[in-house]
């Protein structure tokens, strides 16, 4: 927490049209800076850029062919108690330090990033056919891939600009996805209120607000899944800060945690 | 779901100031349309107001003095489990309908509308000091209670404007607190993008997107928690439509918990 609050007043959201399909080993930033400046969308302090984990990943190339993995036992066991491809398996056990859950149809993981989720956050949706199928896995290190990126804006237009990479996640007791943050650079991620008061001096107790994943969620239902949707969104209106905290922050120590 | 999804191309967020505090019995329907008139906010079609959850339940004396309960023998021992005041664990058995984890300084519950959080969403803070202690409870229906405020503002301007009633939610495995729809009327909670395609022609496996809960989020982080901040925040860029969809479709029906 190194960022000192600041009351926002209001904040804009807006997609960022005319992102081209990505492949492995483009220039991310530059295909993102250039979608901006096209779209009239100048970059100011302050702005963050919310880059949905898909292109992120499909940038650096973390696209696997499934022909290309040999299950092993644990994967072959795990696909017949969960009803998924062995190899699938495979790249999901690769991904993860722990299995928490398993059941037809459902794996859910403790990724080696920390985040809990199905499926270890590897993705067949949104990505090119070929003929054995293939899978999408997260960046290897996002953080340094929104570092990256926040970096290359820096020095493209001179201005602090922050970047979230977003992913879809699932929620024990609520229906429906919302987004989250696995990347961050240059934004406040969370917004530590303790030792504030409330509105009748006593003192708050609910005290950490998680501001990128509040971000993420309302950017990534801007991008939705489909075709006519865009991957990157811009959020216009929060103060611009140095920050060097990263969505790393986010992940609650598993002994911290209240529901167990 | 009733709705048509559209494109949502940008969306704004804006505090609706000068709300004053709220006592009970007050109509929170004319100050919240008051306020946002003096703000120079004329509503449309497809507004969405997001209403803090602790106005609500102030606007509908959901406020209890700690001395007024008369805390059972299995309040006692949660109390001693916990290390909370008997009366409130009183009032959380009360608004529970089963009590899912309990350590020092915890209680986790799945509360009678069906979320499933700490303390049955009961808030000691920004409610007026009295010489025992009060605690704030949820409203009875906030659904119910988004509804009177949607038909209201429709009343009030001839608009269909959506309400979404937020509070603050703990998550398992990630810190920090992100806002959550806990009523809603007029607008779209889940958005079901089952049968729809991805880029490539492929059927969308991940395809329920919870926007109730993305948009309050966002609203909530707007709020913030201390003295200079609002209970109410203006969404404008969302469709208007026509939903009977409320916060009650988010729960997931415990047989359904992928995480169980």
């Amino acid at each position: 927490m190194t960022a000192v609050r600041k009351p926002i007043e209001n904040l804009r959201f807006e997609i960022i049209p005319g992102i081209p399909l990505i492949t492995p080993g483009e220039a991310l930033s530059e295909i993102l800076f250039d979608a901006i400046t096209d779209a009239g969308l100048s970059l100011v302090n302050g702005d963050v850029v919310v880059v949905a984990q898909k292109i992120v990943s499909k940038a650096e190339g973390r696209q696997v062919a499934l022909v290309s993995v040999t299950p092993s036992a644990e994967a072959h066991r795990l696909a017949v108690a969960t009803d998924k491809e062995p190899a699938l398996c495979q790249l999901i056990l690769d991904e993860s330090v722990a299995v928490l859950r398993e059941k037809p149809g459902v794996v859910i993981v403790r990724h080696r990033l920390g985040m809990v989720g199905a499926n270890a956050g590897i993705d067949q949706s949104n990505i090119e056919h070929d003929d054995g199928g293939s899978a999408l896995l997260l960046p290897v290190d996002p953080d340094a891939s929104a570092r990256r990126l926040c970096d290359d804006f820096g020095a493209a237009c001179g201005q602090h600009v922050g970047v979230i990479i977003s992913d879809s996640m699932n929620r024990p007791w609520r229906l429906g996805t919302i987004g989250g943050a696995i990347g961050c650079a240059g934004v406040q991620v969370l917004d530590d209120l303790r030792g504030g008061e409330d509105l009748f001096g006593r003192e708050l107790k609910v005290a950490m607000v998680n501001r990128a994943d509040s971000l993420a969620a309302t950017a990534t239902l801007l991008m939705g899944e489909t075709v006519e949707r865009s991957p990157a969104v811009l959020i216009r209106g929060l103060p611009a800060i140095e920050s060097t905290e990263c969505a790393r922050d986010i992940v609650r120590p598993p002994a911290d945690d209240l529901f167990k």
